[in-house]
């Protein structure tokens, strides 16, 4: 499969960006646990709210956020996706080269410190389908820091289907109140509040 | 009981107010619904957010909400609520003035249309416990009508333990995206998309 390269000719200060995080949950348990998406206008105006569940330490994160995504109504207004880090519910991991494809839009992963990789492959070692969690892991391809735009602290991306400088520009428009898209701040919000 | 009117000072610009929605239900159903209080900093930056479940045309909404209030970390750094109106779940009647009163708060209703009063008794008639609930209606005291700041359509409030002007100040400097506060049309979305 061939990855499309979207470059963007000019990005609006309205830009419809979608932030994905999941609840919290209690270690060690079977079970699933809540996406929650978040639509932005730019770093200002909530426009919408989508949720799926995915499975604690399984496979299905990436095909339940594309279904997601694709069934939402705001699928057609969408520019770019923000996620909060690669892994969901424990070591569910999407491949955000494989979400980009899917979805045919942007994916950014997003976190605040810089991932210790090999301690991540040591953890996946301990569970089933190393392979597969690691190889979704390493298409998330090369960590990019960025420095936001109010001096707070940098943060660190990994992108799909974006050219470095278009993401970094999307961030330090969107991330008007933290160091991050308000609809990634603001999913996190609602998915730790509504798994409470 | 005394109902306290509270008397602002000056409102900040980033006042904390908690705007409360319940989500779409399939008419003539039993069972429950979700309400949803989502906290915003004055007109443009999401807070937090906080859930509870209701009973279709129960008598429980304005205990349950007041408990959803008091039990969340956002509380004592509250400083109004603002309802969808006075009816929730169906014809689950909030009373604004106990509301207040219970959680020591100025609450306000906002709704976009006049409400036909005489139609509401009727429909009030055709449950148990007419009494009650309209009551509850009646409590809500006189509607006001509030030019917003942006030229849209008028809107219409009740209040309780809060002046009207002061009221009316809020609802001004806090609907920055549409003619009610922000606080409560990202609530309505949320509760909305949520029952989807």
């Amino acid at each position: 499969m061939v990855l499309v390269l979207r470059r963007f000719r000019s990005i609006k200060s309205e830009i419809r960006v979608l932030g994905i995080d999941d609840g919290q949950f209690v270690p060690r348990t079977k079970g699933s646990v809540d996406v929650v998406g978040v639509v932005y206008r730019g770093g200002y105006w909530f426009e919408g709210v989508m949720r799926t569940k995915i499975t604690i330490d399984g496979f299905d994160a990436t095909e339940k956020i594309a279904k997601m995504i694709e069934s939402s109504p705001y699928y057609r207004e969408l520019r770019v996706v923000v996620l909060d880090g690669v892994t969901f519910a424990g070591f569910n991991v999407v491949d955000i080269s494989m979400l980009s494809r899917i979805v045919d839009l942007p994916v950014m992963s997003v976190v605040r410190e810089k991932p210790d990789l090999e301690e991540i492959r040591g953890a996946l070692k301990n569970l089933p389908g190393f392979e597969v969690r690691w190889q979704a892991m390493r298409n998330a391809g090369i960590l990019f820091e960025v420095e936001p735009r109010n001096g707070e602290n940098p943060i660190y991306i990994q992108t799909a289907g974006i050219l470095r400088e278009d993401a970094e520009k999307i961030i330090r428009k969107t991330s008007t109140r933290s160091n991050v898209p308000e609809a990634l701040r603001v999913a996190h919000i609602i998915a730790s509040g509504l798994a409470r």
